[in-house]
């Protein structure tokens, strides 16, 4: 008989009726104490060769129903590696197709990534001598927030902070510092090993630990979008961010990173701080060509499409990457990748996925090192 | 500051006092709904280059005291390698020491194995093309119960069943199947070849999901030990064997191992049914030649040594092996192994340990493959 | 344009007529020096696509016609994954018929095992710390003849030694060496462990590393087979064998096993000191029981088929393992695996192979845990 | 006994006396029908925990005396990792002083490349959907001279070419081909699969497999500098340069690299068509700004030192990249990598290694990407 579950990390499904394989009926389970949801994770057993028809009913009233155009669902056997399979948007739901081959196997928004992993990456970094974690602090639901430091701190060093997965069911975005940090710690990459030595860099890989394994799509344990409470965050409500702040306050910041996933735009892209009044020309310029820089190394990065300058509204400077930059004064960027695929560099099978998550973070030491070096000039008085 | 932490997968420990790193105060935390525990599992961060005396307090309290005698708690930086540190039991308390050499680390009773991994275990083993999983129902926490299923079932073949950690807190016991299926699926071994050909493996690779998420030494969600629910189960109390209870009685079972961890003995034994009255002097011979088998495959097993035939009196036909073996009249027995080491070999850096465990999975092949060569001697009349 | 090479290390092809791909006509090269020959390895490129019919000329004057029968030959895209492809031994030629999927490929008798891989295997047992390589000497190309000792040496302590391919072409028996290593060094395994902390073990990986980059089928740079000249060898025809004769004088020589491959049976056996006169009966029980235990733990291995006692008459004694038992009065055991398949256990893709001769070589520990624990007996005094 | 011997692939050194482990007395052999010499590889046995000095007594005479300067020779047990050991250069001799850990060990001149792991290459870029090898012709010794084609060749394509290695003994530079074919297979590098559509690869990984094998520095089996030879190759003396050459005419050439290894520089530099009079401003921009962007890719590259144009005087043309550039009238560079470390970037455990080389090979991706978008651009009109 087949049967769908999601009693596992990051799980979210609720069965209406499972009893017909051509009809399958689901509902995606708001965050909790949220209104939020569209992140969905999934387990089907026993379904080895039936054609599957797998309705989400409530599609029409998830976070961003723009985002279901065009998208299609991943699924995975080996939880390891995911795969598009036919989905599309009509009446309201979104309907899923799949004949699986073997009896289990998972289906999801996009690739998972696990608290296990979490940890296991935490543990692996730490491995490496230039590499130490630092605990925060603990989140509501009493786990650890981590935060990696890369480098040996040093008055005269510059401070890139590199922050992500606010969100919770933007899972590409903990795919990213999994990369970001591969090359990091790669002694061969010449970039890699002299940006280490020059800089510090703070990395919190996953903001929002308990919605991650809660299933979330938006929001912590207290429903609340961390992505919101910037200007005035709490340790009751929100102490992810609350914590990260005091840090930055110790470190100070000189570039910042907070990197997400959108659900609607099918492309890469960068939202700086060009609606903010006030904001530096230098500042404007520097997160201007830090996307050109990235966007010459790794062409799945583009800068034609993106969020409208001011689209956020009053909302703006109670965003991480916007406060960061105005508070710290520095360069600060909100990175957001597709769940669907670069629609101009499309990849069938897998469409955006976790690899070209890593390799995305892998290529922002590119125009971290630019950026560096266009500082350290304009800091010893030149011309920049 | 140094800090304790438990919420993951698996974590129990209770903190008293973590302010000095020469004096940290804990406790093991009780199963959920019961006086069970002997089972932690924690964190520590902020701890590079101290030295720690870590005191578990209410060791004395614990299932099975004198599992402490001799006893080395488990330390790992990676997650993965887990070595031995310096532990004592001295006033009723159990006193690990250690300095270590990063900030973050874990300590544990035994090489966890997480949930993760016990899923990832289950997409793995289903790649192979002879293997399916079937998902027997659902626990109390709401958690898929999986069997898999190795060989292609015909009503000739005999049904090797494989049961393992009813007792959430001894991993070793999933570790075992792990190594006992990657033998099996090994198509280069002529001993796995040929038993995947001759029977059907019905392996259970986690009895006790919940109690292994919650971190529990004994039970299950509900505080139930399962191993002793073999005559009565329900689905209310113990649905993880009422369930596996109900599927051997459609496949029929030929042999049965159950899979366990034992607190006190310093070795690897087996338990079979030689102290249940009018069990046949055909099967307690089957039991006695499999143990001698086994010995001789692998030196890290041995005979001297187990539990005094009767010990656990009127409680013995609710435990699983013996309930088995006398309903479905075939030998059914119990493999213990150590939370400590193998006294008479002992490997200091590790003592019993993960890929100990999986090694003696992987060895239980040769006497369930002199079994079957016995049994099918006498069934075509040989004498044996 | 369709090529056929054999530049490489153990290459070995003379190409007759190559134009037209459905009828490649080539010859096997003989031995330097010698009329034996039965090796072939050749690279094809521009075929991709292509049906080729390949008809190796002279394969009725190979050294063991009878090797043919039901052979299929061995081919491999990555060099080092080989499967089977259809051949046929018709009027005096071997014919091998095959579509390549991409230009580039390779054919041969058997798995290879390079020189390279030779130095890569010696390099990788000396860092396990109980491990330590010997140069016993050069051979006649110059090439260093490498023996590896594992354990500690000690007077107490019996010696086991294993030497393989002293026939070149019989690639098997260093595939077998590996797999042998490999358990032995694995410090999970519990009769590893045990054997390489009471024996010594002196393994000769590659006796005939000259003629094995020549790509012979069974002599050495002078032509001369190394296995008909234990009784009279000498440096300047058979240095391999004069060196290992002169360190097991040193050593000496409590088990011996010899490790080739056969040609003609499609099976695995031993050949033993059985057919020599005035044997003692303790060396050949020894050696059926050696046979028995290892039949046991491997099913790839058999008894029934075999050479007949005799059968190599006054050549007899000049041979390594029959030379040694009778020298060192001691089980001493010519291990035979085929070039074929196993026909009672047949892998249609890939026959007898590279991985399953590595099982077999880690079988092996089997039944020497048993000779060890026999032989112990025995010495102190027990009856047998 | 201690024993230095060079009997395999590479391998090249001369005992003059091996008596003394504080003495060993070396010379490094000449080229075959040459007198270049340079490269040495050997193998020390019996010298586990002995301070040896090894003196190569004929370094004075080798054929760039100034390579001495500052190198320091590599070492390694596993023939995996190379480390550098220390070493000078005094009294015209090289001196080499190192304390083995185990008995049997390698040093040399730089990580070599074997012909085994050549052949691996080809088999393992072939398995990749858009590469084809080809085999252009032998070489002298009969080996196969291979090209792999990446990407499916069009007439609007341009042709890339890379080839490696004219000098057998600078092994890096087929380091880093291999690590440049490892970028460009990376699906999920958007650099590599854009890149991979856009044009066609034409890469070399060894043009002197001879000279390799055989240990030689500078030449192939004839005693002949291939880079030498492009105004005149012939199929008696330079078939390697004749084939590729012959093939070049048929694809045509848009971008050329040729990779080499220098002695005495201790950098990463490009030599182009500087010192060539009549060519173009246009061409003498393009390998500017390549130098210019590779060196932003990767710091390990740097543009302040190299050649002196016209310092090869009347052999200019005759050397790969110039006449390449000149006959196709493309941007056409030497790349020269270092045997010491990069001076500016060093490190001090490997010094330019196997490792860095492959992933400057990798970096190449970036300054083709920006030659093809500049290409684009100028041949549709635009103003560069």
């Amino acid at each position: 008989m087949l049967t769908v579950s999601c009693a596992f990390d990051a799980g979210n499904i609720e069965v209406v009726d499972q009893r017909n394989p051509a009809d399958i009926q689901l509902n995606i389970r708001k965050d909790h104490q949220s209104d939020f949801f569209q992140w969905f994770f999934y387990r089907v057993q026993g379904a080895a060769g039936q054609q599957l028809r797998m309705r989400l009913l409530n599609a029409d009233q998830a976070a961003y129903v723009d985002g279901w155009e065009d998208y299609q669902a991943v699924a995975s056997y080996d939880r390891e590696h995911w795969f598009r399979v036919p989905t599309r948007y009509e009446n309201g739901e979104l309907v899923i197709e799949h004949q699986p081959e073997t009896n289990s196997l998972y289906y999801a928004y996009f690739a998972p990534y696990s608290y296990e992993r979490h940890l296991d990456l935490l543990a692996w970094a730490e491995q490496h001598s230039n590499c130490r974690s630092v605990r925060l602090g603990q989140t509501l639901d009493g786990r650890d927030l981590d935060l990696l430091v890369v480098g040996n701190p040093a008055v005269a060093k510059a401070a890139v902070w590199v922050t992500a997965r606010q969100h919770p069911g933007e899972t590409m975005a903990e795919w990213l510092v999994e990369g970001f940090l591969e090359r990091l710690f790669d002694n061969d990459d010449a970039q890699a090993r002299r940006l280490s030595q020059q800089l510090v860099f703070f990395v919190v890989p996953n903001m929002n630990p308990d919605g991650s394994v809660r299933g979330h799509l938006r929001t912590n344990a207290a429903g609340v979008n961390l992505n919101r409470e910037w200007m005035t965050p709490s340790m009751e409500q929100s102490p992810e961010v609350y914590l990260v702040r005091q840090q930055m306050a110790q470190t100070g910041v000189d570039l910042h990173l907070d990197i997400h996933g959108d659900e609607a735009l099918p492309c890469n892209f960068i939202a700086g701080q060009e609606g903010i009044p006030d904001t530096s020309a230098a500042i404007l310029a520097a997160e201007q060509r830090f996307q050109e820089v990235l966007m010459t190394a790794n062409p799945d990065f583009q800068m034609e499409r993106g969020y409208e300058p001011g689209v956020f509204g009053e909302e703006t400077l109670t965003m991480c990457s916007n406060w960061v930059g105005q508070h710290h004064n520095c360069p600060a960027m909100t990175l957001e990748m597709p769940f669907k695929d670069y629609d101009l560099q499309p990849d069938p099978v897998q469409g955006w996925s976790a690899g070209r998550s890593a390799k995305l973070g892998a290529s922002l030491l590119d125009p971290i090192a630019d950026w560096l070096q266009n500082r350290d000039r304009t800091e010893s008085g030149d011309a920049c």
